[in-house]
């Protein structure tokens, strides 16, 4: 039986994280294409990817693409770092739908925004190492050099609250120290904590230097894909309807109290899914 | 057929964490009964537990508790403060093995060492959220006062390696000020990744507190156990016998890296162990 279009476009998009970081992913998606709906999974139970290796990442990404699946998404957005660095080609080979992380929005608006060809990326061992900023950003320019930083302490920092502190500041700044000195005039937020200390880091870097929001670049590249593929929702939910959905593998309950902090969005409700099972 | 006592007591111990921070308790088993075999396994795909629910660290302990089953051994030491707190019990019910927790060690020290009756306890959310620590203490001394912290950064920062830093101490200072006004004399270190820092914690604490180390008295009463039980190994394992082995559930390379750090024991294999199927 194939489906017609009107039913196909008001399928939800899945997004998934490690955890709760995704969410600044899913919020931009909120705010720039409001009548999608979403079926968030968040790795609660297993959270954090970024100090994981790629076997391990590439596992637990592909439990969820399946568990995403089962709720007839139209197209998936990995809002993870890690996720996207190890497991987007892999995954990209396993299913027909189309899928999209948070490194190429990112890479490309990096790339356009530089001026002086020094372009900075920071987010967890396992997106550093990977080297997957460099390769895109190469892709399309390169003559450009960017220079990745690991900050593994930034994701407890945000999660502890210190979003605002000396401790946070003392740490940016010896993490952000080699970015300054090189001169780089673009930094890339590599990991999706990262937008929540956006005010420091930007103070730490100085005004000449731009920072980008792969969350942001991400849902712009969402809209244009499900225009391109006449997947867009034209209309948004009826009233009553529930558009967005929270899955994550640890308990339900304390993914709500960070999600709330995040999106404010009311009355959230989550559930909890045995993920390894996928 | 029945199992003969020597070949039962050549049996390894099992040790278990969430991930590295029980080779602090294994250290001990090695320095304090060196004849006895280790089997250990850290939970390193699915680190940490100290911020996820009971209905998971239950799960994932269980599974451990099989995989170690496998081995052979003729004990289980959870070296993981988060896994006995919310597991011990559950644990005990589903096995015929000998158990042990690191709690129950740290806090009949802990009763015995206090003068002044006020303890304090610091660990993860898991750890200090179970009230574990308290109800063990309150079961040898009803008037005993036990004031519990979560102390979530201090692992981020002695997995980061800032085991002497200005940063650590300020977060140091803030965790513990409250433990300070209050006046206790005896503080257990309630989480494994802690004795790595002890330091700059005594120091703050101040001369006047006695710092439990939990991973040292659990080393003790497995000994005393094995006794009770006449399953103390009486000679060396032969030479050329694999004395230590390492499981783990994500990549062994990293674990050996820091394994090596904590045990000085040269050469070190691990073996990388897909852990949900158990």
């Amino acid at each position: 039986m194939a489906l017609d279009r009107q039913e196909l476009q008001a399928r939800p998009v899945g997004v998934f994280d490690s955890g709760v970081g995704g969410l600044t992913v899913a919020r931009e998606i909120m705010r720039q294409i409001p009548n999608e709906k979403i079926v968030y999974f968040g790795d609660t139970a297993r959270v954090p990817y970024g100090s994981k290796s790629r076997d391990t990442v590439v596992r637990y990404s592909r439990q969820i693409v399946r568990f995403l699946q089962t709720k007839q998404v139209k197209a998936i957005v990995i809002a993870c770092n890690t996720a996207s660095a190890f497991a987007l080609d892999v995954l990209e080979q396993e299913t027909d739908l189309p899928l999209i992380g948070v490194i190429r929005p990112g890479a490309r608006v990096a790339a356009d925004t530089t001026r002086n060809g020094e372009i900075g990326v920071i987010g967890t061992e396992g997106t550093i190492g990977s080297g997957i900023y460099p390769d895109f950003i190469h892709r399309i320019n390169k003559t450009i050099r960017v220079t990745g930083k690991a900050c593994p302490l930034f994701t407890s920092l945000v999660e502890e609250g210190l979003l605002e502190d000396p401790v946070t500041d003392e740490i940016a700044s010896r993490y952000l120290s080699e970015l300054i000195d090189i001169g780089i005039d673009t930094l890339i937020l590599g990991c999706t904590h990262y937008p929540l200390i956006r005010s420091t880091i930007g103070r730490i870097m100085g005004e000449g230097v731009t920072l980008v929001n792969p969350a942001y670049e991400t849902a712009v590249e969402l809209k244009r894909l499900l225009e391109k593929q006449d997947l867009l929702c034209p209309k948004p939910p009826a009233l009553g309807e529930n558009r967005y959905r929270f899955y994550v593998s640890d308990s339900a309950d304390k993914f709500k109290r960070f999600a709330n902090s995040i999106i404010k969005y009311g009355i959230l409700t989550a559930k909890t899914v045995p993920i390894e099972e996928y």
